[in-house]
């Protein structure tokens, strides 16, 4: 297999420059962020990903997760990996001190998160579940909850899921039926069904704390009827240790398209009388709850896309270096490296380009997330939280979409041997698949970009985001091919913006038809917006670079193919939002 | 499983609107290709692709072929179906009547092909091979060889295979090794490897016929020095029957990533001394034999992306009818299904438009092979055969890349669902991605396009399709969206073709940089031209349908699509062929 080595030139570039860690590291209780000490933590976790994650998951894939009565089995060399995860210190990075964690800021995190996934996407997905589960723990908890279970999951002892869907309760959270029946002393009797549970269990942690969306017995239908719970698989004891079994089984795994590494469990909860649950927040209001975690769930998805499709570009250009084939197209004394043919360069520099927008979206993404925790003044906070808002859906829908057609090019450089499992190449294409789906299809990203961020927010949040483009503006230079294709985006993403505005309160449907073609639209603007931005800080940089400057010299060129191959296609985007909805609303529902 | 039905009305309008069935059944030989004829074959062979074909495709890929001391299995039921399709005649459809073909249009096997492989491609494959061989001997072959080999591979009980493939020559077809020894009297001894031949053998024909490509001992370097053999598994007796087995055998299978029902072999001539083969054509003429297969076998993987996302599509529109989930976006009482969600329709139209443009595309084409030998003034046959020539890339690699994109459309539309193996919306997300590689990959076919295509007929070819186009713009309504896309697609095609035979004769790397592209362009106005002309006859015959009208009326919406979401990405995509190569060639080598 080819080897996995994290990209750490460009993390740290996009780190520096476009997330601005330096002014991270500003920010009250981030003042450990600085570069020398980022550096390091990058490096050390280079080597965990490259040396022990990365190894794994060829094999890990080959292998698969099983499950044999009721106990599931992770791949061969998983547990032991783990281990070494949770040793290091990295399941704790971003979380409270006061609870064992390192305090990070998530932009750290961010690029640890990218390593882990590009190395092991089937791994990496217990520790960003357990996130998931330590935040929600962390925002809605009590003090005992806290007391609990942070110190356990921060540590990686325990591990955390989410359990939301159900076979009836997919997209449409609000028609799950698992029961919850209130017993006093703030217990609960959990009934039900949940599918799709990652890591729903697995060999490596003490203890699992699942968190349950149910419905209390006399709870209003819909949404407005479901609360979390935690129910985790041994009941603490009074010690904080694991305590008694509690109700709860795994029925099954999944026998899934990808990311075989990764048991995706139904699980069944109350076989025996109920399993035992503790309301986490407010009656009925669990869906507020779930969204805590489900936000940064949704970065770290799209960060997915990022971090596969950098794996698939790692794998393919290797392949491109090795692989001799053909006489050079302008002609050659003989065959040559395919990375020489035309088509080949063409599909490569696709891969980079937009992993290079992905990585400055998602990163400047997190940087948003610190600052609006964390910037002094409350309208500051408000501001990076608008952004934020908007930017999430659109991180998980483009980089997921992306993540899907980069390892189908990575595939394809591959020729005939990209079809044979035994390359890898293959495993790309088939584990990325998932990310388009889960976390909210993308479907439901753009609409919630388009109903709650754009509406929602009634443009404000937008605004801010094209003012943000706009100010960046005049650092590009003018008559450039990058600089003309941005503007041309911005003035398409405006006109898209406002039809957006004028439609959705009038004709829903109409609006909707043309959601995902406008977060595709948005999406591709800013990465523009970052790729042309990223070209000029390089080429400010390059002629004081010690030994970056070809480096630095490559973002010219990788920002031009952007402009040319990917935001050129923003006119056509625009054109979808505002004239393409009678062809999507338009056929007879019969003639499908 | 969701049963396959094919899509006859569709088939039918297409057959004899697009590609003009009746102007094809006045050519010489072709009289019998009347519409009722064609209308009864189309009705029985989907019987045979509904009821035996289909519902072995899911329990095939679970299964897979496999090989065990060099006797290979197909999955069950693969054997007793294959002998239903022989006993049907279907194998014999457009061959020779001579040896025992139908002498039907290459127009009607090409509807025929879009249901076998649309079933079940992993079966549908073994024809397609058997088609190679036959047409090859058919054109190249000895009198001797044409009596003793195309009855048994018309009638379907001997089989035929390409060997092209060598781990050192895959694109690059002319580092082959395989070695030939003249041993008199026209018998050569066949030495050497050939990997990823498709149905290197089987349990269901009596023999199997190689067509294998090697080198003889004297001959020159490279594509001039490679000549074609015929290779039987068990040579024939002198009475045609199959006698003493020849010296080669399948070494393993490959493990791949889809189409696990179709056996792809790795193959060793010659163990014990070399391999009985026979001449086919001429001594170091084998690349021009192997053409006249190649150009067909192309056509077909063509169809298969056109195959596997209408049954991608089918199997999505009944998911979308069936699932139950949240109310509508414009308001409901309850959940509806999800087929009224704006974004699924969408995508469902998305499928549905673009198989309609790529039906055309590959019929049209189809019926383009038939003009071009059967045209009785050789001024027509010519004109047909350099439209044919310029269609085969495009259809080969636009359907195929449209087949990896809508198989993974069909994927999302399941939610959670499309992951699961169970569903198998997985498996033709799976098996399309072979399309793009094989018979030539998607770049090899754009490089076909730009050098042997445009530029080798200087123009002429690409000229006369614009002309074609051109003709039928007064047919299309002044001013409506689906001409004016169209005008604008034809104004960025003629541009940026213009641009190519400026640009390949000075620079052919910059030229080549554009050439995905640029065969992009050329399909995406190709497909704007059909559906434009579609929508255009079926408003004309609505008024005098009989049940069809509300299908005639489907027509609009879907060429209003395809001109707002598809053909409006024209300009984006004459601007990277045309802009585009500095991003594409400017990084440096080392840097990727």
């Amino acid at each position: 297999m080819v080897p996995y080595n994290a990209p750490l030139q460009d993390m740290r570039f996009v780190m520096n420059n476009i997330a601005e860690l330096d002014k991270i590291a500003a920010l009250p209780g981030y003042e450990m962020a600085e570069r020398d000490l980022v550096d390091q933590i990058l490096e050390e976790a280079n080597k965990l990903a490259r040396d022990v994650l990365a190894p794994l998951n060829f094999p890990g894939d080959r292998q698969g997760a099983s499950v044999e009565n009721g106990v599931v089995r992770t791949p061969d060399g998983f547990p032991d990996a783990y281990r070494q995860f949770i040793e290091g210190g990295w399941n704790g990075v971003p979380f409270e001190e006061e609870f064992g964690g390192q305090g990070l800021p998530w932009l750290i995190q961010t690029a640890l998160h990218e390593m882990w996934q590009a190395a092991n996407v089937s791994f990496g997905l217990c520790p960003l579940l357990t996130q998931g589960a330590i935040e929600a723990l962390s925002a809605h908890g009590t003090d005992e909850q806290k007391a609990v279970y942070l110190p356990k999951l921060i540590e990686g002892t325990w591990t955390g899921t989410m359990n939301l869907t159900e076979p009836q309760a997919g997209s449409d959270v609000g028609a799950l039926k698992t029961r919850a029946e209130a017993q006093g002393n703030g217990i609960y009797k959990i009934t039900g069904t949940k599918i799709y549970i990652t890591y729903g269990d697995q060999d490596f942690s003490e203890n699992v704390v699942h968190l349950v969306l149910a419905r209390l017995t006399d709870a209003p239908a819909g949404t407005r009827g479901i609360s979390l719970f935690v129910v985790p698989k041994f009941i603490p004891n009074a010690d904080g240790s694991p305590g008694e079994r509690n109700d709860l089984r795994v029925v099954s795994i999944e026998k899934k398209l990808g990311i075989h590494g990764s048991p995706t469990c139904v699980m069944s909860y109350g076989d025996n009388g109920g399993a035992t649950g503790y309301l986490l927040g407010e009656e009925n209001k669990g869906m507020a709850c779930m969204f805590t975690m489900m936000n940064n769930a949704r970065l770290a998805v799209g960060l997915q896309g990022v971090s596969i499709s950098d794996r698939a570009y790692q794998q393919a250009v290797s392949y491109a270096r090795d692989r001799v084939q053909s006489r050079a197209v302008e002609g050659s004394s003989g065959p040559v490296a395919i990375i020489n043919h035309p088509d080949v360069r063409r599909m490569l520099t696709e891969m980079r380009a937009k992993v290079e927008a992905m990585r400055c979206m998602t990163y400047w993404t997190a940087a948003l997330l610190d600052r609006s925790k964390r910037e002094p003044a409350a309208e500051d906070r408000h501001k990076a939280f608008l952004l934020l808002d908007v930017m999430t859906p659109v991180c998980k829908a483009w980089c997921t979409d992306q993540g899907v057609a980069l390892s189908s090019v990575g595939v394809q450089i591959h020729g005939g041997m990209g079809f044979v499992e035994e390359t890898g190449a293959a495993q790309h294409y088939r584990d990325s698949r998932i990310n388009p789906i889960y976390e909210g299809t993308n479907g439901i990203q753009a609409m919630d970009l388009l109903g709650r961020k754009l509406i929602g927010h009634n443009g404000v949040a937008m605004e801010l985001l094209i003012r943000e483009i706009k100010e960046d503006l005049p650092m590009l230079e003018d008559g450039s091919r990058v600089k003309d294709a941005l503007l041309q985006g911005l003035s398409d993403l405006e006109e898209a913006t406002q039809f957006m505005m004028q439609t959705f309160p009038d004709d829903r449907a109409k609006a909707s038809a043309g959601a995902v073609p406008y977060l595709d639209l948005v999406a591709t603007v800013v990465g523009g917006w970052m790729m042309a931005k990223s070209a000029a800080i390089a080429s400010e940089q390059a002629p004081t670079a010690n030994g970056d400057g070809a480096f630095l010299e490559g973002k010219a060129v990788t920002a031009r193919f952007y402009a040319d191959h990917v935001l050129a296609r923003s006119g056509s985007l625009k054109h979808a939002v505002i004239d393409g909805s009678e062809g999507v609303l338009g056929l007879a529902f019969d003639l499908f």
